[in-house]
């Protein structure tokens, strides 16, 4: 089999318009060694030689020549993320800018570039990463929406898998290395804060349940809740301002409302307050309420509103430097990233009587 | 120097590891024509083998070999970003999500993925999209926050420069194909709306004067002002909240504080509302503001902000789809985006006596 590959392996192709050595020697006036010593940064050219072929180099638009190296030391200096998520939701969430942008902090340093990728579903996201694996697009990927039973942790689990880093808890993780927060302990502390304020009709507005870290939050929200000897309201939505507008409402309107709300996302917390308002109901008087992932959204609000703080900026820096460290050749490692914080705004008070 | 470069030209690397027809060949027990039938999805083999030999392939990890067409016609499927900015920045800044939205919603169908890069500055900004060419690693690139004489302009317009879709006015756009917004008439229709209410004492806290729309924002100002016999108010920020408030809290305290705000973003609106009433003024009984960029940030914060109104989400898609309009070689061309709307909401009155 070895002799049949070399024998198949990549033939030049016939028209090539790849600028090679000889080219900028021919172009330059200088032997093809002496180009080749310039540009790998070699002795026994002189500096004048050297800006000169450097010169011709870059006016014939040269470039180390990728397809000749060995594929299996290829390096792409391309980490790959594909988001299974319509492009209009990822306009509005305010998480996945300031993850990307922590992922290019640790990327700029390096020299590395992100590979975004929409899409439809999941089983195009699949798609997409076998696809990565199989041409060598990128040195490794990022994995997020962590599932129960994720098909992609166990796609990225096989021999000669790409190096990657799933982002969320090591219990769906699987044998990848994993950067995760602690949903579970975040939560109770917002039934608690809520609970020492007298809050006995306390309602999540929760996201999509196929994500591993809304069933976390849920059933610590169940456990704290019985543990208190109350009633866990979940109401479900997409993650949407709308459908957390329409729980919100739907409610309000029952026959025993809520006095506080936990919103899983920032967007969900806003639509939620406005919500509240045009219920009649008064911010914190009548209702508290609590927003997931504070941004700048929570602090201009008015009430400004209540949420469970994390540092989204450094969280996706710290991924980024989980994933170099498995492209290295590190061992998998489940690593925890700071717990978000309670921080304490307008939007939180006593119960009403 | 034709024989020079076929002589030179890429050459079998010692170790492959890429997996070739042969190996498929090898594994599923079928001829190398049979397998290249199969996987080129031409008539001649049976169902049968073409199923085992696509199993075969997809568990050997096949892909097409990108190395082996010529780079010449080579097709990445990957359009390049890359963007002059502080990651910290990027994580605030709500237009760049959705701007990126509206690309990925055009390039899901085509099954284009985005190579996002961020530089430190416009010199490696340059040195990037030079790398980008030479290596040929995308089909096209996007280029934002226009300068007068831009030198990406410059390079971009050079023979053999990659495919290219300029974002901003087709002034500083070159020889390049532009989608633009007219951001002189929505400057105008901005402190009309403010004259028509009476105030007199407009300020403009603008973003980054080495950027072609600042300055087309600024012109557009000074002469609306001007035509009015009013003197126009620029205050130079660097586009964040931090800025934004201490320019606003510096021309309040002035001798004759504005009766009126235009901010360049939504970040430095919500940010300069909260800043005015700290000072001990009334929106908009005492002082109006108008953002500009409408977002969900304008209408959640009170009293809800008046912006000037554009959908990022389109105008990312639009810049998308005249760039395969490009790489399809279609004529260089300046298509204008819709321009911005005044959103009247909360923010904006009568100006004071």
């Amino acid at each position: 089999m070895e002799d049949y590959r070399r024998n198949m392996s990549t033939s030049p192709p016939s028209s090539l318009r790849r600028v090679t050595i000889a080219d900028i020697a021919s172009a330059s006036g200088v032997s093809i060694g002496a180009v080749s010593f310039a540009l790998n940064g070699r002795k026994g050219v002189s500096e004048s030689t050297r800006e000169r072929v450097m010169q011709v180099a870059d006016e014939l638009g040269w470039a180390p020549a990728r397809a000749a190296r060995s594929l299996a030391e290829a390096k792409t200096d391309t980490i790959g993320f594909v988001l299974a998520r319509d492009p209009y939701m990822l306009g509005v969430e305010t998480f996945y800018m300031r993850f990307i942008a922590g992922l290019e902090s640790e990327f700029a340093e390096r020299g590395y570039a992100l590979l975004l990728q929409l899409a439809p579903n999941r089983d195009e996201e699949l798609l997409t990463l076998k696809r990565w694996r199989n041409s060598r697009q990128v040195d490794g990927v990022i994995l997020v929406d962590l599932a129960v039973d994720d098909r992609r942790v166990a796609q990225l689990s096989k021999p000669g898998a790409l190096p990657a880093i799933a982002v969320g808890d090591p219990s769906v993780a699987g044998a990848l290395s994993s950067v995760w927060t602690d949903d579970d302990a975040s939560m109770r502390s917002a039934v608690d804060y809520l609970s020492s304020l007298g809050h006995r009709r306390i309602a999540r507005v929760a996201g999509l349940t196929d994500l591993a870290h809304t069933t976390i939050r849920d059933a610590a929200f169940r456990d704290e809740m019985s543990a208190r000897g109350l009633v866990p309201t979940i109401l479900r939505t997409d993650y949407t301002a709308e459908e957390s507008a329409a729980a919100t409402r739907t409610a309000l309107r029952s026959d025993t409302p809520p006095t506080a709300f936990i919103y899983d996302n920032d967007i969900m917390a806003v639509a939620g307050l406005r919500e509240v308002g045009r219920e009649g109901f008064s911010v914190p008087a009548d209702v508290s309420i609590i927003g997931w992932d504070d941004s700048v959204l929570c602090d201009y609000t008015a009430p400004s509103l209540t949420a469970l703080s994390h540092d989204i900026v450094a969280f996706g820096a710290h991924v980024g430097r989980r994933l170099f460290d498995v492209i290295a050749g590190a061992e998998a490692g489940a690593f925890k990233d700071s717990t978000p914080e309670l921080i304490v705004r307008e939007s939180t008070g006593p119960a009403p009587r």
